[in-house]
């Protein structure tokens, strides 16, 4: 089928490479004309047939900016797709904009990252029945071969949702295996820590992909000397917690997780210098001082 | 090659029949003369050609009875290998105590569970070059077969100690699951929480064993409904944390998985009620009471 | 000096008499006509010479409806005071449409509780510094005596702001002790609980007046046999949690006594029954049915 | 009455002192011989009257070595009392080896740190009544004047039991207040964080003696500018979180409490490199490189 895309970056790209590859007729537009199939968003609309499909896949900041653009050039019967990280709140209020217009929305959550041309996109869908069942082509192209990697997750803004607990998962499984890799690395025992993590990837309860993945880094670079503890984090993991807070779900894995990479970005942490203040004033403990 | 099995519970049976499978020679000595292969361990001794391999695959209470028991029966030259869940600072002294009658020690942290007859069993081994190369037959039949499964991680005790790690961290990555599963299941948004997880199988950055396993459970049960939420834990859990504690390493996440567990088993928190009540002087906050 | 005070429920009729014992003119106004000293805002103005300045200390979710019906009977020049536990983020737009109408804001978050009568309310207070010293007599009559239970913490929202991060200190402070409390209970060695308790209060490190608190509970009730642990929350637990993720301030403690209380609000964990779930697919452990 | 009291460094000289003040008779001995009232263990039995009570005031590592020593000098009826800080677990052991010559033994945890001479010492003592009573005096002498500061809180153990709880929850305790206190930093509206720390002292809920001396703190060094972050532990954090495991206690606070201390300490953390290294594996996430 036709599907316009919107956004050409890493994942647009790839993904309009993985429809093309299965036989859809993508038109692309990105502001790098390099990129771009068309010049600009009416181009885009006059180039597909009623009703369009237009699937947008641009940096959550620009994404209701470019969704307004889009709905100015569509028209009654035509959806939007929003497959970008937008947070899953989001979804309503667009969703009920574009509806005004006679415009369908539909949020996915699209996991899978750079591995998703080859492997096929984990794809989290949110919207009505019918705008899924006529995007089902799309879907179909996009998720990997098989079984899994698609769901309709529920209504608009269930697509997001899904894909912000995958991300808070995410952010648990890595700081569960980074925990088990530094007690490693402090034991006197183990001598072979790289040879304990591949040798995981089979036979073990714990095997995975990103177990896979922290081998393949542990291949690179045994000791992991290239880099240092910075670690960013995104929209996803904070917005778990705020979840978690909203709806009094104790979420202690998770969170901690988040914690740890907020603590990996101080230089200084504010909390300890008072902590060693108090430990200086209650005990006279020697304590650092510069 | 020749090897002793002792013990023939769930898993010592299971890698019976896949060593045999494999061609080696498996004498099996159990309590249940059923299961048993001959009657008691002179006669296991006897049955093997010196020198001797003799593998222990019994509950961790009963590990040093049964170790010291082969160690008057067997001799200058010969192995004694436990693969049960021992704590690996317990490793050591016995290698220290058999190492004065001649007798070598090798540890070996088996992953794999029910599962593991068929798809093979990850084994983390621990010990010296020379007993290790001896017992690679033993280790190729019951590893999966492929690059992986198997790991000599460190002198003896590295192979528990690498099992308590992978453990450790199994607690960690089923909590961080357990947590988004749970978040799902408060949203309103998400309809179909068996269906997200189930799609997460393929093309996602979450996608792993454990979490086919989840999907498995709620195949056969999509709420859960049949189960409680009280949950044990085993001894690696706590030892991990133990280590922690020890070598001075943050274990939030591991740790938090381990309390969680905790937790479920209380009919009340006396931390809470200690809370409550607190609350009530305070603030003249309304508190439940009986 | 004359105050208007809007709002004479336990706090408010409280605060009243402290104010009134140090001298002041105070016109209260409630919904309940025994309490109140006038009958509506429109005569509670008028009793009060300009440049007027009124309290409100009503429930946060009828500050704002009781802010704009004042700000339709004062004018130019005079003060609304919120002494609210209204959220931080609220303040800013408040002070911004009081201001179109030439009334000044200022938010004081207060302390204390039904024991503020007696020792004085603990007083942050976020505004310019000329409102602030316009109020200064009133703050005077409301605080401890002494030399501390005042502050004026920044400008307009810094009051609720130190007032959300004291009650969230106050949460870690309760389960730190509430912790030890468990710990304590749950020992072969410690047979007088409440006596450990109770000797704390002179002499160490942790005494402080929750700990009073907990003794004065536990005289009371020692084996806080009238309580259960189902723990309620307040909004500024959450907010604090909230400001930990907007500003990457990782904050373990207070926000794993947060969700101790969202844990003790559960008839059952949806999280420990998916790690249940998990144990019994990969090991085949035993784990508990209904 | 007499007692003996060996180790005279900051805590003991001081005891000495308060205990004197009060109008007992001690002898002290220490290896500094200027500090020291007697050359040696011998003479000190020799200066008191039998039956003889000796308190022992010296770094964990060497108590038991003290006691051992004095046993030799010390019979029947006598009593060694050790106010350092042992592990709990190691009580039982001593008085059992100390029954077998006659002596009694008596376990004391002591707070208070360097203000304990001029408030008092808050005293948790573990022993048999007998013990207690005949040791009464001095307990009363060390404690601070009025109703609290002793506890005779179980038998031999449970007085270092008792201090260790002490000890976990002002990690607690004194985590909560650093939280806040860095929450508040953070935030751009507190303009005067110092300030609402001391405003705490009095009418809130949070106040105490640990917040005395952070507002101390602050006082001399506003920023604490003079302090960096790294913090060590002593025994008591550790033993808090490994009796939390081995009771099965979910103690949350605690150990984020101690697991932050850990983190504090290290150049870099092996974990959040292990993190950064998964991003950049399944992301292309942009790390931070050397």
């Amino acid at each position: 089928m036709q599907l316009g895309l919107v956004g050409l970056g890493r994942m647009g790209g790839n993904m309009r490479e993985r429809l093309r590859a299965a036989g859809h007729e993508v038109v692309g537009l990105d502001h790098n004309a390099e990129l771009s199939d068309v010049a600009n968003a009416s181009e885009l609309a006059e180039k597909l047939a009623a009703p369009r499909a237009v699937w947008v896949m641009v940096p959550a900041a620009v994404t209701d900016a470019t969704i307004d653009e889009l709905a100015e050039v569509l028209g009654e019967g035509d959806i939007i797709i929003d497959g970008g990280n937008s947070r899953f709140s989001d979804d309503a209020p667009r969703a009920e904009r574009l509806n005004e217009r006679g415009i369908g929305y539909v949020d996915v959550g699209v996991s899978g990252g750079v591995w998703g041309r080859q492997n096929g996109y984990g794809l989290m869908v949110g919207g009505s029945q019918e705008h899924v069942d006529r995007l089902m082509p799309i879907f179909e192209a996009l998720k990997p071969e098989g079984d899994f990697g698609f769901v309709h997750a529920g209504p608009v803004g269930a697509g997001h949702y899904a894909k912000m607990v995958h991300n808070g998962i995410e952010y648990g499984l890595m700081h569960a295996y980074a925990e088990g890799y530094e007690l490693m690395t402090a034991s006197e025992l183990v001598t072979n820590v790289p040879g304990v993590i591949k040798s995981w990837r089979e036979g073990t309860v714990v095997r995975s992909w990103l177990l896979d993945l922290l081998d393949r880094a542990l291949d690179e670079d045994p000791e992991l000397a290239q880099l240092t503890d910075y670690t960013e984090d995104t929209g996803e993991g904070r917005w778990t917690v705020d979840e978690a807070v909203r709806l009094a779900v104790p979420l202690h894995v998770i969170t901690a997780s988040l914690y740890a990479r907020f603590a990996s970005r101080q230089d200084e942490s504010p909390a300890l210098k008072a902590v060693s203040a108090l430990r200086q004033q209650f005990g006279g403990h020697a304590v650092r001082k510069r």
